[in-house]
């Protein structure tokens, strides 16, 4: 493998653990907990996992040999910085304990434990994968571990690897599976162990007990950074707005974060715009009107953010979407049927009056699409709709309108970016990859305690990583019952972004000035060498929260 | 103004500079030069600044007291990384020399000189914009410095703040167009010296004494970091192919560099497809092929780069748009009139039969785009076109078809990307930071040398700074004559990606390897910190030109 000159000095980073779990620990079991909602059915669901203790993990007692243990490792769902070194620290935990302890890493993701593809993981593969980005170790995948056929399949293979115990490295639903497979195991007395690891650049897998995600760190550092240059290119070339949507579909962590860390003119945030039930009108004149102001100072340039999932958080367009779903669902034989160039009027006559005023009034290429392009299920395909452009487009009519009133004096021309696959697979920063391989290495701790049903956790951590707090927290103490596809399930609440918490109202109490001023921050690169306040430094998010 | 950690930490870095202008220097002059070609020609538009020697700075005897001096400085053109510290540079090296000199700074761009717009930089200033991205201190524009009249109105302005000599920034037309200004007040005996310093993160700008333009190190190693880390991620999630599109129309040296650095599957040069006379479908074939043979391993996913001017580059396709812009002037009237949905036939009816049928094959987007819209000189708009959408909707198709005929097993599904406002702006990289504070330092020293009509060079750059070689370039060295809006105009030589250079011919060696290996590598975010190999590190270009 050819590598870049940072790949290899990068090789030899020790990641910082917290100073409870260097050497020898005991586990100091707290008390039982609760679901954080509808603790009954919880129970019912979980009745061997339920109401487990938190657990911590302290300094103690010379460590005592442990046996030899054979653990496997799945990594679940989208790319997240860090992934790898969650292994790294796995592997060197449960080597630490015993050197004859074996890792084995299914391949793909949760279908690796179901077809029982996978490799064992050595420490000539491990050496080669630390502090690296990506998942490219074993692979990722989004099969969902739900069925009890596939916890059967994957038992199989665990009795043949003579596998005790698998952590589930992943976001919300696939931590609510491991606990689900936890408890099918446990009850089933099955003899292999459960553990799940927080994992999401969305940042929506957090809780009181889970500070934040791993990879949220970096990929909003990457995002940050080419904001920033984008601001400075702005300001220099002062004669664009640009347009920046970031990933993030369910929730706006990922904006919000790149907002405090580089001050645009303009954040949108989609937990707000759903509070405050506007429209797709109430966002554009938001917008303009920022526009317009900075016109008026001669300023006719600027920055906007949008979190990808900001059209599903727009009430009225929710309905639109939903309207249109069941419309075309009930009427999927007719439509088929309907001439492309007349699907968009047909759509117009069986909407409601109110919905289709709505649909008509979006820009031509939105409309089509919503109207031609549907997924596997039938669904219109929201996440196609291109909303920078899309808000870009609207915001110019607007200005175009407003011109010819005397109400905007200015340019606008726009530039439109999107920021995803660009952060998801950076090298983590040390942030991360302390973090990570501190979960990693609190997983295998939880391991030798015998613990399932557990997710690792690392707290405390605005602190320096000497003084993180290592423990386990039972997953069913995270859990509500959801509607998911029409059914009540159980899982882990999504932590949306709240308004009345300490990084939006920091911002919403800036954002007036960011608007009209031109008070950018430029974050730069992630820096992995150099001074401690450049190098370590954790979101903003986690500052404002645990301030 | 609010700054990140690593604004203000890298605040504080101090540029490397060549050892001989360290303390006291000698210039030292060589041979008379000639223009690269059409000497006569350039004799005769340049009699007073042509024939010049190239001189080189060394270490001389202890300085002698300079008298004060007041220097103007101007930002032409496109932002590039490093701006700030050839401000820097220029501001220092004159203060060495009299702490009485002044720097005045012309207010977006050239245009600041005619209209008399300015700031000075004091040491206030100056200290703010140390080592940082943009142009903002005094703004970039591109107004060409052509006429007369200007070059009287800039007069006016120097001699009412006693300024003796200006410093243009800028790419090839803009020190072509300071060499110009330097002969008219030379002929005019006006007493304003006018100094010329490459940039350019395009790398365009470059022959046997300007090894570099600066600003491509850093902007390079901005694209190649998300170009690593979506590499990264395509392996991971091993389902995308990424199209991605890299900024520069004329050359494709920004494109090339991010393949040595990232060595993606596909990489397109502009100057190859152009010398090869390729057509659209020679090039989408070339990628469906390498997509057929790494379905056929087994691998569904890749990367494939694309240099913003590659549709001008293909000869049909400027054949095809030759056409198309005169035939448009010629009938324009007439097409005013027709309907929207009819111009699309009016265009194939009035082309010859050959870019009828060409035109005809593009994709309805791009043909509905090249008949549409146009810029205010009534020309079709090529920038406009999304090479990267529509190369990865002609490979699909052409897959699709042989998925039919059995040529072709795999997925093929896509992402693209765009990069290029995301570089131009970033905080210099240690090398720029040196090579361009270096370039400040040594104009300085040009103007105390009373030389005009020089471009300021740092040579032998992939050694230490301590190594660098200083001096000066008289521009008519630089100069053929060219064809310029149907005139002949003496201009500095475009720099394109030489197909027998050593760049190119490495790339050529190793592109079918990593067409079907998957052999990315990660380059990561720039380091301004850490081991001198990872933060010091030249681009793959100036190694391979240079070895």
């Amino acid at each position: 493998m050819n590598k870049s000159a940072l790949q290899v000095a990068r090789a030899s980073y020790q990641p910082k653990v917290p100073a409870s779990i260097c050497g020898a620990t005991k586990i100091v079991e707290g008390k039982a907990t609760e679901s954080v909602a509808d603790q009954a059915d919880i129970k019912k669901l979980f009745p061997n996992t339920y109401g487990m203790p938190i657990v911590t993990f302290e300094k103690g007692e010379a460590a005592k040999s442990a046996e030899a243990i054979n653990v496997g490792v799945i990594l679940s769902g989208g790319q997240a910085p860090g992934g790898h070194n969650v292994i790294s620290g796995i592997f060197d935990g449960i080597k630490a304990q015993n050197p004859n302890s074996k890792l084995y890493g299914f391949l793909g993701g949760p279908s690796g434990l179901v077809d029982h593809k996978y490799i064992e993981l050595t420490s000539d593969i491990i050496d080669e994968y630390r502090n690296t980005g990506g998942f490219d170790i074993i692979g990722s995948g989004r099969t969902k571990l739900e069925e009890v056929e596939q916890f059967d399949k994957g038992l199989e293979i665990c009795k043949k690897l003579n596998i005790k115990a698998i952590i589930i490295i992943g976001g919300d639903d696939s931590n609510t599976n491991a606990c689900v497979l936890a408890e099918y195991y446990l009850a089933k007395n099955a003899g292999v162990q459960v553990i799940g690891c927080p994992k999401t650049i969305d940042g929506d897998l957090k809780n009181e007990m889970i500070e934040t995600s791993f990879g949220f760190d970096t990929a909003t550092k990457v995002y940050s950074e080419v904001i920033g240059n984008i601001e400075r290119d702005a300001n220099s070339a002062k004669k664009y707005w640009h347009f920046i949507k970031l990933m993030g579909r369910s929730a706006s962590h990922v904006t919000l974060e790149a907002a405090l860390q580089t001050q645009p003119n303009v954040t949108l945030i989609g937990e707000e715009v759903e509070a405050k039930n506007q429209t797709l009108d109430d966002v554009v004149t938001y917008i303009a009107n920022v526009v317009a102001k900075r016109a008026a100072k001669g300023l006719n340039f600027g920055t906007v953010l949008v979190p990808e999932g900001l059209i599903e958080f727009i009430p009225a367009i929710k309905k639109l979407i939903s309207e249109l779903n069941d419309m075309l669902a009930a009427n999927q034989a007719e439509f088929d049927k309907v001439a492309a160039e007349d699907k968009i009027d047909y759509v117009v006559k069986h909407l409601s009056a109110e919905n289709a005023a709505l649909f008509k009034s979006l820009p031509t290429a939105v409309s089509t699409q919503l109207a031609l392009e549907r997924d596997p299920h039938g669904n219109v395909q929201v996440s196609l709709i291109e909303t920078e452009q899309l808000l870009a487009e609207m915001v110019a009519k607007k200005l175009a309108a407003w011109k010819k009133d005397g109400k905007f004096v200015g340019k606008f021309a726009t530039q439109h970016h999107f920021f995803g696959y660009e952060g998801r697979c950076a090298a983590p920063s040390n942030f991360d990859a302390d973090y990570c391989y501190s979960l990693g290495r609190v997983a295998a701790l939880l391991i030798a305690s015998g613990k399932t049903g557990y997710m690792s956790s690392v707290r405390n951590t605005t602190k320096p990583a000497a003084e993180w707090l290592a423990g386990g927290i039972p997953i069913t103490a995270m859990m509500n019952m959801e509607k998911r596809n029409g059914k009540m399930k159980p899982v882990i609440q999504k932590a949306l972004v709240k308004l009345d918490g300490g990084p939006f109202k920091f911002f919403a109490s800036k954002r007036d000035e960011w608007a009209i001023e031109t008070a950018y921050v430029y974050p730069g690169p992630i820096q992995y060498f150099g001074p401690s306040e450049v190098a370590d430094q954790t979101t903003k998010t986690l500052q404002l929260e645990h301030k």
